[in-house]
């Protein structure tokens, strides 16, 4: 047996696009054997969550996504950062001016008052235009003290089979004009794997986070003390098995050979 | 007379935007003794150049401009990023894909040789469109060893009155993404001082820098042994005074009263 599965594993969370489907066209297209691994974790009662970044859909619009590709999941599995951000903003009383996808800026009409206190930045795919970055910006620096959260600090995503900047890239563009550090809402924020943690009832120790982004999903659910698997789809490229920093504690071929490896160690484990 | 001024100065770079004139509709609006003042600084006969990041005009529109206001200037006088960074390619045999203003495309034209080897990015203004930086990216990604060069490194600037953000943002947002770091041409590289300094030919000790951002120009140029002055003209803030890094050796409200402290110290010298 592999040494990453000596200790049990009692829950797993799951990214989701590039793990359980690939992006593309419409829905996008599910990644052979995903569906019946999220099953297979299930009849083993092994709870799994799922955390994503992605912050171009709500969480219905991805429930129904998933649904659409055979998997059998509700909102309340699913941690996003924009419900996160919302409670934060309404915690704090901060009024946001955004720099997100048009698909959810609804989820924000209750905070919107008045002047911007903060400006709240997610993957705003095309949206990330001159204008929309230069008015971010202006708005930021207008701002007695600046505040700017960025839902994931992604560098890249695979987008119709192509490479494209996430919002990282932009938030960096951000902090460096203003001088500022943003707060990340979402991966790799610890709060946000601790949250999921939560829901499951379980410590970081007995975790394990499957993903394909090597610095969000496998370095930061690692430097919460929970094991990071790293997976070859969606974005993940050959350079991720050498990464200068981050070391996963497996590199699977995809999520059903992970999950594989998992359900048959609690097999042993329980003979 | 003030200790800045203790040692002779034998030379002088200016910047040009916020310094000689305030960027606006057309051609600007020259600032108040701007004029006067570079014309006594050659009586006195201290050699004057003037280094600029601008990269959304080729060199003679930025005399054609200068004149217009009633500067006795030529293209000799001008050190800009765009005829550095051409030799620099050419040196290295490098051909860019560009993210430049459309202005300063035609000074590559004969650099353009098959796949890009190599990135350089100036101030494209609204050419930072998402998808000119997603193209910027994916070409960088598509390389062996991705190169970028940043003609300056701006925060922001004064556009037309409002703030705007400068190339150097946009530099980050790439540097983030590609996991590099770009190779600045222009202010504040000690190249670029260095190469206007030997144009000079004089040392950076006996040479002063006047300009408006406290980054590139003041703490640039100090770094490479040069008094920087501040002028508080162009996109001065007064934050600039409490600047958690860099002190300027003077402020002074404009050029002009930094050259009237320089001709009289060259003046009490003489006498």
């Amino acid at each position: 047996m592999s040494g990453w599965l000596d200790n049990p594993v009692e829950g797993v969370l799951l990214d989701i696009t590039g793990v359980l489907y690939e992006s593309g066209e419409g829905f996008g297209t599910v990644i052979p054997g995903s569906v019946n691994a999220v099953q297979r974790l299930k009849e083993a009662h092994i709870p799994v969550r799922l955390v994503t970044n992605e912050t171009c859909d709500t969480r219905s619009a991805v429930v129904k996504k998933l649904q659409s590709h055979g998997y059998e999941v509700c909102e309340a599995d699913i941690f996003s950062p924009v419900p996160a951000v919302v409670s934060l903003l309404k915690e704090r009383g901060l009024s946001p001016h955004l720099l997100v996808h048009p698909n959810i800026e609804g989820e924000f009409s209750s905070l919107m008052k008045g002047k911007p206190t903060c400006v709240v930045m997610g993957d705003a795919d095309e949206g990330f235009s001159f204008a929309n970055v230069n008015k971010a910006f202006t708005t930021l620096m207008e701002m007695e003290k600046p505040v700017l959260f960025s839902l994931g600090y992604g560098k890249y995503y695979k987008h119709k089979g192509k490479l494209q900047l996430d919002v990282g890239a932009f938030a960096n563009a951000l902090e460096f004009a203003c001088d500022i550090k943003s707060e990340i809402v979402g991966k790799p924020s610890p709060q946000f794997f601790g949250a999921a943690l939560k829901d499951m009832g379980i410590t970081a120790d007995k975790a394990v986070m499957i993903g394909d982004d090597i610095v969000s999903d496998v370095g930061g659910s690692q430097k919460c003390g929970l094991r990071g698997v790293l997976v070859r789809t969606g974005k993940y490229i050959p350079a991720f098995e050498n990464h200068p920093v981050v070391k996963p504690d497996f590199i699977a071929d995809n999520l059903a050979q992970a999950v594989e490896m998992i359900v048959n160690a609690q097999k042993a484990k329980k003979a």
